[in-house]
C-alpha cells in the first residue's frame, strides 16, 4: 500500500497489460461515470469498450436514496447502457443483510428508516416491514408533547416491534427522526448505515453525505453504526455471493481512497484503480495512506487501449 | 481531579463548611434545578436559603434555545424566583463573543444561524445581522435546484456578507441548513457553537443536544466549532467579566462532570460540586477522569445546613 501508484493515462502499452489482467470491473459512479447529473464525456464509450472486450462491469455505489430500480433509470437518463443486475447499491446490500444474515427475532423484525424511498424499496422488495423513511407521519415539527410521549414510550411513537434502525442520506432529516433512531437504539435496536460516506459530489462540490445523518447519533450512543456500503466489505461479501467473483481478476475504480480503493485492498481484489476526477487529489492518492495500484486523470483515458 | 469527592448529603458540619468558602454560586439548570418542565422539589428554597446567606447566585447554562428573558419566563412558570442579569446562557455568551471579540470586516458581518429564537435575540441585541434560524423561508425541503444554485453562489440563497456560522440546538434542523452552512464555511465563514452537548436531558430522558446540530459539520469539514458554552472558558471570561468574579470564593454547581465540572476546574474556581439528579453517574463522579470536589444527591440536600 506503500509503493507509488502507476499513472497510466496516455500509456496504451501500460494500459493494456493492466485492462488484461481482470475479468470483472466493479466501478463507483458519483465522481467517476457522471458527477451529479454532469456525465464525464466518454463514459459510455468506456463502458462499451470494456463490454466488447468480454469484461464484466458491476457498478457499486452508495448511493442510498435510489433503488437499483431507480439507479438504473439514472443511467437510462444520462445516455449509459446498464442493467438492473449490474447494479449493487448500499440500500440493496443492507436489505439483504437485514433479510438474510441477522436472525432478527419474532416481534422485533421493523426496520426504523432515516432515508429516502430507495431503501424502502430494497427493503420491501426482501419482505422486510418498514416505519419512518418516507412516511409523511414523520415529515413535521418536534412539539413538546413528543418529548414527553418519546420517553413514556407511547406506542403510536415508538413502535415495540422496531429491531433495526437503518440510516442512509435523508434529504428529509429532521429533530423527531433523530430523536426517534437514538430512542429505538437506545431500547435495543441494531444500528446499522447503508454507508457513512461524509459528502455527496453534485455540481462539482460538496453536499451533506449519509454520514452526516449517522453523525449525530454516533455523538448520542458513542457508538458506531454497522455500515454496508463501501468500504464494509459486508458489501462485497454480497457482491461475490451474487457474481460468483473471482477477486484476483476484479478491479475495483473509484474516486475515494478512503471508500473505494479501501473496499478493493481490504477485500484482497486484484487491482484497484483511481479517477481524479471526484474527491481524493493526486496528491492524496500518490502520498496518501491508503494508495491505489494504478490511476488515471479520467475514465476515458482507459480509452486510449482500444486505439 | 483524582481525589475522592466528598459526599456531603446528610453531614450538616461539612455542608457549612463547603458553603462558607464561597460567595458565588454558578449553577448549571437542566439536571440541577429541573430536568425539562420538571422542577426538583427545594430548589427554590434551596436558592432563597443560599441568598438569605449573602450569596450570589447566578444561573449559567448551555440552553441556546431561548434568550435570557425567554429563560426568566421559564424561571417564573416553574415558580423558581430570578432575575434577567442571575441568567447567564450560551446564546448570549456567543454574542457577546461576536460583537466583542470578533473583529469582523466590514462586509462580513452577517450571521447565519443554525438555532431557535433566543440566540437570534441575543444576536441581535448585541446589534448583530442575523440570517437562516427561525426565518421559514429555510425550513423547506431541499430541491435537485438548490445542488445547482448552492454550487453557484446564487446570492439570493449564499448570502455574500456572511462572515460566521453559529450553531446551536435547532429542533428545526434540516438538510437545506446543513449544506448551506457547510458552504458558508468553505468560503470562509467562522464555524462557531453557542455549546456542544451531545444530548438534552429532559423527562427524565435524554433527547438531541446542540452538540448533535455540529456533528455533520464537524465530519465533513474535518474542524470543530469554537464553543461559547461550558466547558468553554470563553464563557467563564463572559461571566467573570460582567460579575466582577473571584474566582477563589466561586463554586460551579452541576450534572455533568465532562461540561459544568470541567468547567470549573479549568476555570480553576474555589470549588466544584456535583449533582446526582442529571446525566453523570456516582460512578462518573468518583472514579471519571473528571471529578468535582463534593457532591450531594440532590440540589435540596444543602438545607440541611439550614436547619
Amino acid at each position: 500500500m506503500t509503493t507509488t501508484p502507476t499513472h497510466l493515462t496516455g500509456n496504451q502499452e501500460a494500459l493494456r497489460a493492466f485492462l488484461d489482467r481482470f475479468d470483472v470491473f466493479l466501478f463507483d459512479c458519483d465522481g467517476v461515470l457522471w458527477s451529479g447529473d454532469h456525465v464525464f464525456p466518454g463514459t459510455a464509450e468506456t463502458l462499451e469498450f470494456l463490454r466488447s472486450q468480454g469484461k464484466q462491469v458491476i457498478f457499486v455505489t452508495n448511493n442510498s436514496t435510489k433503488s437499483r430500480a431507480e439507479y438504473k433509470k439514472k443511467f437510462d437518463a444520462l445516455g449509459i447502457p446498464s442493467t438492473v443486475d449490474e447494479i449493487f447499491g448500499s440500500s440493496y446490500s443492507a436489505a439483504i443483510y437485514i433479510s438474510r444474515i441477522l436472525q432478527l427475532p419474532e416481534g422485533k423484525r421493523k426496520v426504523f428508516v432515516l432515508g429516502e424511498s430507495g431503501v424502502e424499496q430494497e427493503l420491501r422488495a426482501e419482505n422486510v416491514e418498514v416505519i419512518g423513511g418516507t412516511d409523511p407521519a414523520y415529515r413535521r415539527d418536534f412539539t413538546p408533547e413528543d418529548y414527553r410521549r418519546i420517553a413514556a414510550g407511547d406506542s403510536e411513537l415508538i413502535d415495540p416491534e422496531v429491531g433495526v434502525v437503518l440510516v442512509g442520506l435523508d434529504l428529509h432529516i429532521n429533530y423527531l427522526k433523530l430523536a426517534l433512531a437514538y430512542h429505538y437504539i437506545r431500547r435495543g435496536a441494531i444500528f446499522l448505515a447503508t454507508n457513512v460516506d461524509s459528502t455527496l459530489p453534485n455540481q462539482g462540490t460538496l453536499f451533506p453525505g449519509a454520514g452526516t445523518i449517522s453523525a449525530p447519533l454516533i455523538l448520542m450512543l458513542g457508538q458506531e453504526p454497522v455500515a454496508l456500503g463501501k468500504p464494509s466489505q459486508a458489501m462485497l461479501d454480497a457482491i461475490e455471493g451474487k457474481f460468483q467473483l473471482n477477486r484476483a481478476r476484479t478491479c475495483m475504480v473509484g474516486d475515494r481512497v478512503n471508500t473505494d480503493i479501501r473496499f478493493g485492498i481490504e477485500g484482497q481484489l486484484g487491482g484497484t484503480l483511481a479517477v481524479l476526477t471526484g474527491v481524493s487529489t493526486r496528491d492524496d492518492i500518490i502520498n496518501g495512506p491508503v494508495r491505489p495500484a494504478a490511476y488515471v486523470d479520467k475514465l476515458a483515458d482507459l480509452l486510449v487501449a482500444k486505439q
